[in-house]
């Protein structure tokens, strides 16, 4: 079998650990990092020195017009949305949050296939792999705990989105070889991640949680609070926080 | 019943009939022109001369990076694809050219899904529209006949992808709206288009086809040749050819 894989990496701890996991399972893995506006670049370069660690090909592409078009989010045009400090529970369980990016893993996922896809027509047409021995992957992060309320972040979503990915594509309907999505983390907590990260080696010290870009994680913002939180009830140190 | 419509226009001839059609249809519609590395303007202009004379709201991205990860085709790489000047009948039933672009079809359509779904959530969130009397549609002049080999170009493509954007979408999975992805001239001949075009008066005059950037269209190449067929065959003049 010719494992054939592609990570969308943010340089986090999530797609880090996916990532790794990935390479263990024994994929020739890429890693795709997608900027989008945000505001420093720490994670970009994280995701370039995981990338490395793990022996990744890498490609970091800006998307900054995507927030032109998917333009009705918190996250995309924050002066529209006043993120409330509080939500009514009942709210938050019924309704999708305002910080939803429309059809974000969509586009993510469909800019993954698109690479991942000219890795196997090369591999079928230019080293005349046989089809029926080639697994190809697309590996994502999303987790349905922390983000419970967006659609792209649920298991159903992703059946019908590999059915779509392989529909539209020559290696799915020419040579038969469908597109597998892995969402390894779907439902693991942080401190699941956590160990998981540790039992396969994901290089932690290489990546970025805050949502600040100084020179060290700021620790009091919500990413840097849940990322302790998940190594404090895994039992373990964060290696990312060892002054060197 | 409100009725909001994006369509895909390149400025060409079907790009610009599908859109009358919407417009004659009574949709709301918006219009988006992807441009990824053309090697001239002239389309583009002609979508915006298009966007204006049909009254429509237009977004023009530069999707030039897509090159890089849709690498394995001889549109996106035609150094590695010398594009061969005869191929034998038997090959082009069975294969997919080799100037199939990697997912170009499901890229294209969830930008067009990501700027419309933002129009749906305004009207449902902020105009108070009741989503059960909203219909949201994505034209694309996808075509069967001339391109009978591209996977995305068939038929059995738009159900799956339709399945995945509302899947994947807050105004599927919240609301229940749906995208209806409609492909008006999948099964026409160009002539037929050309038919279709008069009927719903198509500001074809505004429009470019010719694969040349020069002032005028060359009147030699492939897309030329075969859109004065298509108006040979209609019976019509091309209003684009008329000297003003």
């Amino acid at each position: 079998m010719k494992r054939l894989g592609l990570v969308l990496l943010s340089g986090g701890l999530d797609s880090t650990t996916a990532a790794a996991l990935a390479r263990r399972q024994g994929y020739e893995l890429s890693a795709l990092t997608i900027q989008y506006g945000q505001v420093h670049g720490r994670e970009i370069e994280a995701a370039g020195r995981v990338a490395s660690a793990l022996g990744l090909k890498h490609h970091v592409v800006d998307v900054s017009f995507y927030k032109d078009l998917a333009w009705y989010s918190a996250l995309t045009s924050p002066e529209r949305f006043p993120i409330p400090t509080e939500r009514p529970p009942e709210a938050m369980a019924a309704d999708i949050p305002v910080t939803y990016v429309p059809l974000r893993n969509t586009f993510f996922l469909t800019l993954g296939a698109a690479w991942l896809e000219s890795e196997v027509l090369a591999a079928v047409e230019v080293q005349h792999e046989a089809p029926a021995e080639i697994v190809a992957a697309l590996f994502i992060a999303a987790n349905a705990v922390d983000y419970s309320g967006y659609p792209d972040c649920r298991p159903e979503y992703y059946g019908p989105i590999a059915e779509a990915l392989k529909m539209g594509s020559k290696m799915g309907t020419q040579y038969g070889i469908g597109f597998s999505i892995e969402t390894p983390l779907i439902d693991k907590t942080k401190a699941e991640i956590v160990r998981l990260a540790h039992d396969v080696g994901a290089p932690l010290e290489h990546t970025w949680s805050c949502y600040r870009g100084d020179e060290r994680p700021c620790g009091s913002c919500d990413s840097c609070l849940l990322r302790a939180k998940g190594f404090e009830e895994a039992g373990l140190l964060d290696p990312a926080l060892v002054v060197t």
